[in-house]
């Protein structure tokens, strides 16, 4: 045996053992040792420590970490003019590959071990998550106009590399229209076509705003999820982040797709992202769950959040669901785990990972149950979403390889150097 | 000079040392040092960490974090019913006693200086708090009823001993009527003579749910704030807890009077407290700001949050603004670190802590800016309302004292031991 977890709480409130044989949880329980031939080669003592899945932030900006903090509190348009499309126009290779690091490394100190990540010069985040340990889904976001060439070359390249084996076996690759009011209809069937003829997912923007919404009935006759429904790209597994103005009808047609809505409730409150005429929009939750649609969770990029702790997401989520449907019990607490762990990993097509079971993925995180902050414990999974912060992580560990241990990350030091050394070029001057 | 913190970093991004005498802020500046006769008997290393005054949670009730997270994800009633009235009518002195030292330590750990109590058995509190080092406001709930006599008899004491000069200085008292649909007329009107004999602030719930505005009016044909003034509560210094349904003319009202707004935005998602028929009621920040009325800011008890976390309170209470509001603008980081510090203490009456200047009371809280969390830094204030958490809290120092460096509490391990085994008394059998 590879790993043994010794007597952990788990989610349940019971001790128990947890066994990993290579990248695989091999046994759970009691007798866990037992179920193997071989003494484990490393022991972590699980006690006053909760295990449970690594949490999956199901849409990101990784890169965009270096920008945390960058322009709070302004106004959308105002803020990508002045402050991040200037930065970003000046953003190298080595830029993003230590923006990603760094955003790694925030991960697994906060117990996210899977993500979906959408950004630019793509080769260096993939080198980024290589040498990081964590496990993701990237793509390189496509925006029709001056750059379409450009971006879609680099695309292609992005899969010949994929299916030429250059990607470690923990990183996979999706394709990205950014959304319906930044890609043309046939620039979404060219997306929606390569997704099919390489078997890739996609990933996209949907529904953030009322004037998105408005814009695409106006110009196309129909509210976004039909567009992209007309035009190829619901055929595909996708993930849809944001989803704050779908109406009943479009989660009905999401729910006979293999589609997953992407919830991103911090990103949303802080961008004001429901302002609408008389009511505030706010991601239909009740109806998604009705209607039987995948939903996940994320944080989006750090730029508008301002940071990547999945735990806080969960609250945000839960707190906003009773509060948006006037119900205490909307969104209880394990609902709310299983979005932000199997819900958000369905929805990428790791279907083996974002659950503690065994023969899944070894993506588990240890909680320290010793913080004052979760002191007394009546319900570990109460806890888990209300209580607990990134910070109360003790343990990260993902693919079977221990991350972190009693919040200490190997190479920490020169991956927090190197971006504070790029944010700060990229920022002045 | 009694203590020295060398080198830290400012809130404005400069860096600057922090000199100590007593128990209050001698001196700030890149000279603090040469400004003292005499050399630091203790120095701080600044290096790394973020200096702001210590926050201020202006509502809570301490001792019931012994019920952290027993029961969430139910609606009020049964939630009173079945869980927190039976587990309370079992506690004993000794375990209000450790109930309370349990919160007072979770608010050392995340940064918390100077808290609004309100609670039964106030004695065990007052204890707690001593042996704390926090700096506090007592006050015990008072509720007509049944137990009406035994309550007045027993705040009637308190008021003895506060004046007999058996609190320490770091702990003040406060009349605490429970709210307008508890408290009768005649009752209100004792606890605001009692307050005014003895020139103590008030503490109160006020405008919590829809419900509770809508009897009032039904039964005394007022809202409630008109009520309160009505009966003589307005004028003394008073908090008010909650205020989600609070309309622009009583706000108004409460701008003419020495009233402070105490924003509780988790509780008041967690609980749904929004819940109308057409829109979502929130607390109208906007308008409360426009009329010039003090806010402050708190997490309630950790029954209905289910932590004592003011960083966490921060970010939700800003990014509920932009919601609400539909303006991402709303509640700026500085404008909610100042609610959540001198807002707070200026609205109990503490008008020289909540701030980090010369002269103020020395509570003063430290920020690890190494944490990956926080990295890169390109607005401290910024970093401290919408990135930071309580776990991020490297130093909190309360009246001079030093009750935490670099995250150890002295006799953390007896106080969790003691709670954990108080509440599994009180919920159990």
């Amino acid at each position: 045996m590879h790993l043994l977890i010794r007597d952990a709480t788990l989610l349940d409130g019971s001790t128990g053992s947890i066994g990993i044989e290579g990248n695989r949880i091999a046994c759970i329980g009691v007798d866990a040792t037992a179920e193997s031939d071989t003494p484990p080669t490393r022991v972590i003592d699980g006690t006053d420590l909760l295990a449970m899945p690594g949490l999956v932030n199901a849409h990101t900006h990784a890169a965009m970490t270096l920008f945390r903090g960058y322009g709070d509190d302004m106004p959308l348009m105002p803020w990508l003019q002045e402050r991040i499309w200037p930065a970003e126009a000046k953003l190298t290779d080595d830029d993003v590959y230590w923006g990603t690091r760094l955003a790694c490394a925030e991960m697994i100190r906060t117990g996210t071990t899977l993500f979906n990540d959408m950004y630019w010069k793509v080769p260096n985040a993939v080198r980024a998550i290589a040498d990081s340990g964590l496990r993701a889904t990237v793509s390189g976001g496509l925006i029709s106009g001056d750059f379409l060439g450009d971006l879609k070359g680099e695309i292609t390249e992005l899969i010949a590399k994929y299916e030429g084996g250059e990607f470690p076996d923990r990183v996979r690759l999706a394709i990205a229209p950014h959304a319906v009011y930044t890609v043309t209809p046939e620039d979404l069937e060219w997306c929606a076509q390569l997704a099919s003829d390489h078997d890739l997912p996609i990933q996209i923007h949907l529904s953030e705003t009322l004037h998105e919404v408005e814009e695409c009935v106006a110009t196309h006759g129909v509210k976004p999820t039909f567009h992209l429904k007309r035009h190829g790209i619901l055929d595909r597994p996708t993930t849809l982040a944001h989803g704050v103005w779908l109406e009943r009808d479009e989660l009905e047609l999401l729910a006979d797709h293999p589609a997953t809505v992407v919830h991103n409730p911090v990103s949303n409150l802080k961008l004001a992202c429901g302002q609408g005429r008389e009511v505030r929009g706010w991601f239909d939750y009740p109806t998604a769950k009705a209607e039987g649609v995948n939903v996940a969770l994320a944080t989006d990029g750090t730029a508008s959040n301002t940071n990547l702790d999945m735990f806080e997401e969960m609250k945000f989520a839960s707190l906003m669901a009773k509060h948006a449907s006037g119900d205490p019990t909307c969104m209880p607490a394990a609902e709310t785990l299983d979005i932000a762990t199997r819900g958000g990993a369905d929805g990428m097509g790791w279907t083996d990972a974002g659950r503690l079971e065994v023969g899944a993925l070894a993506d588990i995180v240890l909680v320290s149950m010793r913080e004052v902050t979760l002191t007394p414990v009546h319900d570990p999974v109460s806890h888990v979403v209300y209580a607990a912060n990134g910070g109360t992580v003790h343990t990260t560990i993902c693919d079977g390889q221990v991350l972190m241990e009693d919040g200490r990350i190997e190479g920490l030091e020169e991956v927090r150097a190197r971006a504070i050394e790029a944010a700060r070029r990229v920022t002045t001057g």
